[in-house]
């Protein structure tokens, strides 16, 4: 072990129908909730908005996946005309994202523009409070403080990072993810697999984020089939939200790898939804983790029950395709002569270098041709 | 399941050589270190403090241990005069305790009995910054947001809780351990061992600290008896300190139990040491957990390797023998008739009640006489 740093400032609070009580958490009585146009027309934003009773509650719902600069921008501004104390980010990984950068500019002045993305000014300390609320269990964006956005003036999405972003308040209510459909549940469970995966193996791993990867991991393989096959499962969506909020505790301090940097290409380019992206190449990315980590991932094995790297990667693959999950990059339209590319876009991202393998042009393109 | 709630916001630091970064955590230039008067006199603390080069450091070190609200009142007065900006505490609990109050004290007003054990106002917001040291892997005291004071003038020692209490940053660097004698090394360590536990019995347990206080109880029982024998092994000093530290974010969250209950007039009235006091009733504890928890202490024990929670309990009996440790109540002095006397004490302590068993005058009673 080298020497590590943990820091995770985040009020956790997870249970049925805990937000019920978001009232405890917020300041001031003026609150903006952001959320996508489903989770409005639908009436979910709402139900959780009925649970502020005396507060001043206005909605912003135009955001839309992989969100823009432009969206966060008039989010911001909305918050400004409230006068929001707090803002609430409902939803899967977007919404959250957008919520945690507008917390902070409804305080401060100017674009996201002048703060990211070649913009220069520093975000002011925020005097907004921000509640996340996950409606999926995957992304985990609800204990990170990272948000990822469009900038879609240079046709680049990439991450905004900053001790700013953390939420004071992750509330997770299992109830919230009750109506996700299966092939939802499947992609977005694989993803928090992936984050505690590539959280453990990770050359920036570390002891406090390893413990919770590997519960992380054994609670998706003990009940994703279970929420995947009834959604209503009480336990299954429980302990599937459980997984992927530690999932996401242990990847917001050690980033990933390997397998989230080539899921970038397969969605910008194929449309695959990020935790069908990801989860495509776990398999193989699992195959070849012995090569830096065996003496780890021997461990892990032993922890989850599987003999050997090879045993746990089939495994993974057979829970996969028992969902009907892609396991083959040709599932997505991917031809042979595209995987030169694929890997160069992947290798373009620095945490590929975190995987414990070599990444290169010619390992990288052998590991997509394993899958094709 | 039930709903939980998880906040633990103190950075942690942990790595070899890591206090001498010191300088890189602290807030302004003048710092006041806390420690006792060992550790001052042994030129430890100054070998820390020296890294805070163009800072004005002053050192109060008069920490005894169950520190008094005279010595806080005193420290902060030293604190006040310095103008602190930052307060370090190094040592065991005592110091660190003293430092959390004093932090909060050298920028508000009063006393501290003007706050706790019948006070009435209430701290303001900490603007100084608080870094916590341990110099012996047990307490965790550098994560958590608890200090314990001794009154002198009512003759009772309890703790001060409160959110201001939790260290800006807690910094562990594993050197600091290497010349604890052998003897403390056992009983620190094995009060860390009883902080893991009594997190994961509680029953207020919660997820994200079982995972830790598994892998807490792991550490501890396969490095303790390297670090009782060899106090310069590296691996074993950086194991038990990361072991401390997982089993202390724990118990932050969830509380002790029985056997902290227990030690208090262990402690008070037998002159026993912290963690002996603990660990003595260890075995027995663990004997009777089943009561409450009996699928839970199987996957525990399913976990560290043991077939039975009996065959669990002898072995950790046979480790605190293995180190010299006592584990009979008669070796303490303690004689058969002060054993309802011990009960009673113990049961005045709420966090009894969080023990996964019936615990009232009779069945305490009858515990201790199994180990008398």
């Amino acid at each position: 072990m080298t020497e590590f740093s943990y820091c995770m400032p985040s009020r956790i609070v997870l249970g049925k129908g805990s937000t019920a009580r978001l009232k405890q958490y917020i300041q001031g009585d003026r609150v903006l909730i952001i959320c996508d146009p489903f989770l409005y027309q639908s009436g979910a934003a709402e139900r959780i908005g009925a649970n502020l009773e005396g507060c001043t509650v206005s909605y912003f719902h135009a955001i839309e996946p992989n969100p823009s600069c432009e969206s966060v921008d008039a989010a911001a501004e909305a918050a400004r005309a409230l006068g929001a104390q707090t803002v609430v980010g409902i939803g899967g990984g977007s919404s959250m994202d957008v919520s945690k950068i507008v917390s902070c500019l409804a305080g401060d002045e100017g674009s996201i523009y002048d703060y990211y993305s070649g913009g220069t000014r520093t975000l002011s300390p925020r005097t907004v409070r921000l509640i996340c609320i996950p409606t999926t269990a995957g992304t985990g964006s609800e204990v990170t403080n990272v948000g990822v956005f469009t900038n879609k003036k240079k046709g680049i999405k990439m991450p905004f990072v900053t001790d700013q972003f953390w939420p004071d308040v992750a509330l997770l209510d299992p109830e919230l993810t009750y109506s996700l459909p299966p092939a939802v549940t499947a992609s977005t469970g694989m993803d928090a697999f992936c984050h505690a995966i590539e959280a453990y193996w990770n050359k920036e791993s570390q002891p406090i984020c390893d413990a919770l990867a590997v519960e992380a991991m054994r609670l998706v393989l003990a009940h994703i089939k279970a929420a995947y096959d009834d959604g209503n499962s009480e336990t299954a969506r429980e302990q599937m939200q459980l997984a992927s909020l530690l999932a996401g505790v242990a990847f917001s301090q050690t980033r990933t790898t390997g397998i989230h940097a080539v899921s970038f290409p397969l969605t910008t380019e194929y449309g695959a939804s990020h935790g069908t992206a990801c989860s495509i190449t776990l398999p193989a990315f699992i195959r070849i983790s012995g090569e830096g980590a065996q003496a780890k991932m021997d461990r892990l094995c032993a922890a989850l029950g599987y003999e050997s790297i090879p045993q746990f990667a089939d495994a993974v693959e057979a829970l996969m395709v028992s969902m009907n999950m892609p396991t083959r990059l040709s599932q997505l339209g991917v031809q042979e002569d595209a995987l030169e590319h694929i890997a160069q876009v992947g290798l373009g991202a620095a945490i590929i270098q975190l995987t414990p393998a070599v990444m290169n042009q010619e390992t990288v393109t052998a590991l997509l041709r394993s899958i094709l």
